[in-house]
Parts: structure tokens; sequence; C-alpha cells
């Protein structure tokens, strides 16, 4: 029966597809987790790794994209055979990016352990916490298909624009106190800045998965990114002279 | 001849989406340059503008990846005519990406019409003029299939990323020099970053372009983003607690 061996290969095809996002999106959530460890425990080594590791996350969006085309070319699919493949294409680029910017906190980790430590990095690992919880939870809710838990996910990205904002205002407190604060707080700025860019790579996969599953995309919006871009925080004069202020 | 008529209709159908890449890329361009122009004349209306504009982007994106998909499953295009609709796809998305960008360099322009001007401020024309040129051939090379003029582009991202390095260099400098300085140096750093970060998608594009005339990837890796995020810059002590030091 030739039909249906062909329909059995195209599902075991498929299938390898989705197995391949899953473990791209193992690996990413590997990098982000060893580029914040790198960060809190000032390890240059370790941060190396994780840049030279990144290769093999372009290597695989580049297998995906490779395997997406020629099932799209080769198998004509239609509806959700066709969701499911245009699916894979967007969530590796997205996977991808946050791999880019794993690699780049792990640059800013070498950056850092050069420098003082300034107090701010200790919500660093909290907001990588959150955002690692929000990428577990929309690799499984790919696997199993969860719009809810995809749903759910997407909202929580809030609360990591609310942590990068809070940190913002109190990093730029610190950078007025002192100006030796300054080189390790601005890369600290640039770390909250990619761990929140994280968050957004990760709700765009939340609405990849919404778009799968339902066919159509998520109604209502989403604000958009942090409210940190709009903050003036003035200098305490006293507070920076004297390198004190509150803490 | 209903053969012909239905090859016809979706060779209009998919010159349909490549001009909808092209509008959608000239309006990402003149976001771009209208946000540096808000940050340039200290211009909050602009700002706002470019900010609300913003939602056209988006809404060209939801249209394009719509009609591919639509092309996909209802002409199941082999070889070049699937390589067409995957980047008109992929650079949908990143055009989208620099639209998000612009519309966060108006934020910035926002918060920095609220504070003095600093010098570095300067850098920041030429360095969206570098990346609306950079846009505007891989646009060109788009329209014209044009993979030399795509190389070219990709390669004078460095240039951007030079730049980027010694304004961040620079700022940080100024920022340790006085503290009233560290609120708009910081936007600054943030706005400089944006437009790194625009180049680096404009240097997707010339990659999918590549991918889309030739077939294949570009061979070679071009060194990934820039290198200030290694920087470490002492506090010169004296000019920072006199508010002077080198300019």
């Amino acid at each position: 029966m030739p039909t249906e061996h062909i329909v059995k290969s195209f599902d075991q095809e498929l299938e390898k597809l989705k197995r391949t996002i899953v473990q791209m999106g193992g690996l990413a959530e590997s990098q982000l987790e060893a580029s914040i460890q790198a960060i809190v425990r000032r390890d240059a080594d370790l941060a190396t790794r994780v840049m030279q590791a990144d290769d093999r996350l372009d290597a695989y969006e580049s297998q995906i994209d490779v395997d997406a085309v020629r099932l799209l070319a080769l198998r004509q699919p239609m509806a959700g055979d066709l969701r499911e493949i245009v699916a894979a294409l967007k969530i590796a680029s997205d996977l991808e990016r946050i791999g880019d910017y794993a690699a780049n906190l792990s640059k800013r980790a070498i950056a850092l352990a050069q420098v003082p430590a300034v107090r701010p990095v200790s919500t660093i690992p909290r907001m990588g916490r959150l955002v690692q919880e929000i990428i577990k939870d929309v690799l499984d809710a790919y696997t199993e298909r969860d719009v809810q838990k995809a749903l759910d996910a997407w909202g929580r990205d809030e609360e990591v624009d609310d942590l990068y904002t809070s940190l913002f205002r109190e990093t730029l407190t610190y950078m007025m106190e002192d100006p030796r604060n300054i080189t390790p707080c601005t890369h600290l700025l640039f770390v909250a800045k990619n761990i929140e860019r994280i968050g957004d790579h990760a709700t765009n996969i939340a609405e990849t998965i919404h778009f799968l599953v339902e066919g159509e995309p998520i109604s209502g919006r989403r604000p958009k990114g942090d409210s940190s871009s709009f903050e003036v925080v003035e200098p305490d004069d006293e507070g920076a002279a004297e390198g004190k202020g509150e803490a």
C-alpha cells in the first residue's frame, strides 16, 4: 500500500521535526541557565563554554529550515500539517535568537568577572529563573499542544518586564552613587535587557503555539516590552558626591 | 486553458507578495529615519507618531504570513517559488523586528527630550544613516535579485558594530564625568544598541536574499555583534570627581 507508506513516512518526518524543536529548546534553556550561572559565579570559563556551544543552536536552526522546506516541497501538506511546519520554522528562529542572547549574556559575564560586583546583580538570577520557567512552559505547551499553558506563560512575561523596570531604576541609582559602579552597572543593564528580550522570544513561541493549535493568532495584545525606555532618574546630588545613598 | 490561467494567477500572487515586502521595507526604513530625527530634534510628537505607526508594520507581517501560508497550501510550489515564499516569511519577520526597534528608539527619544543633551548623541545620526543605507541596499538587492549587492550590504554591518563600540566607550566616559549624564547616556547606549540590532536584522535579510537566489546559505560567518560586550572602562578618578576629562 504505497499511499499508506507515504503517509506514515510523512508523519514520521513530522515527528522528527517536532523532536528536533524540543531538543533545540532544551539546549536553548540550558544555555540560558549556564549563562546566568556564569554571571552569578563570575565564572569566565563557563561563559566561554556557553559562547562556544552557540554554534550548535545555529546548526539546529539550519537543520530545521532544511527539513521544513523539504517537507513543504515534497509533501505539499495542507491545513494542520502546514501550520505544523510553518510553526517549526518560526519557533526555531526564536530559539536561535534566545541562544544568541544567552551567548551575549556570557560575553557580559566575562566583562563582569573583571570588575567589582555590584548589588543589583542579585536581581539577575530571579529574572533568569522566571524566564527559564516561561521557556520551559512554552516548550511543554508545544509538546502537549496545550494552548492554555502557552497563554499562561505568555501572560507571565509581564512579571519579567516589571522586574526589568525596577532593576533599571536601581542600577541607575548605583551608577550615580559612584563612578566605579558605572562599568559593571552598564553591563548589568544590558544583561537584564537581554533576559527581558529572551522573555519576548518565549512569548513569540507561545503565540506561535496558539496559531498552530487554534489556526488563528491570539486576540488582544500584550503590551510590548518594558516601560524603562521612558524612565528618567535624576541623580541625588548628595548621594552622588559622597558615594552613598539609599540601598 | 485553465492550466495557464492558474499559473498566471500564481505568478500574480507571488508578485503581490514581493510588492508587499517592498512596501513593508519602505515603511520600516522611514520609521527608522523618523525615529532618528525624533532623537536628534528632541521631538516627542514625532516620536509618538512613529510609535503609533508601528501597528502598520505588524499588520503587514500578518498579511504576508497569511498570504504566504495560503500560497503554500493552495499552490504547492517547488524549488525557486517555494524559496520565494519562505524568504518572504523570513524577511517580513526581520522587517517587523526592525519596526519594533524603531518604536523603541522613539520611546527613548521621548525620555531623551526630557534630559540635558549629551555630546555622544552626535554619533547617532551617523550610525542611523549607515544602517538606513544598508536597509535600502538590501531592499534594492531583494527587488533586483542582486546577490552581490546583498553581500556588500552584509559586509558593511561591521562598520556599524565599530561605531557602536566606540560610542559605548565614549558614553561610559561621559557618565563617569558627571552623574547628571548617567540617565541621558544610559538611554543613548540603548539607542545605539537598538540601531546596531537593526543592522543585524538587515544582514539577516541579506542572508535570506542569498539563500533565495543561490539556493544555499552564505558560506563563511560574519563575526556577530559588537565587541563592546567585553569592554571594561575604568573611571578616571580626577575627571570623575571634577566633572572633566578628555572629550
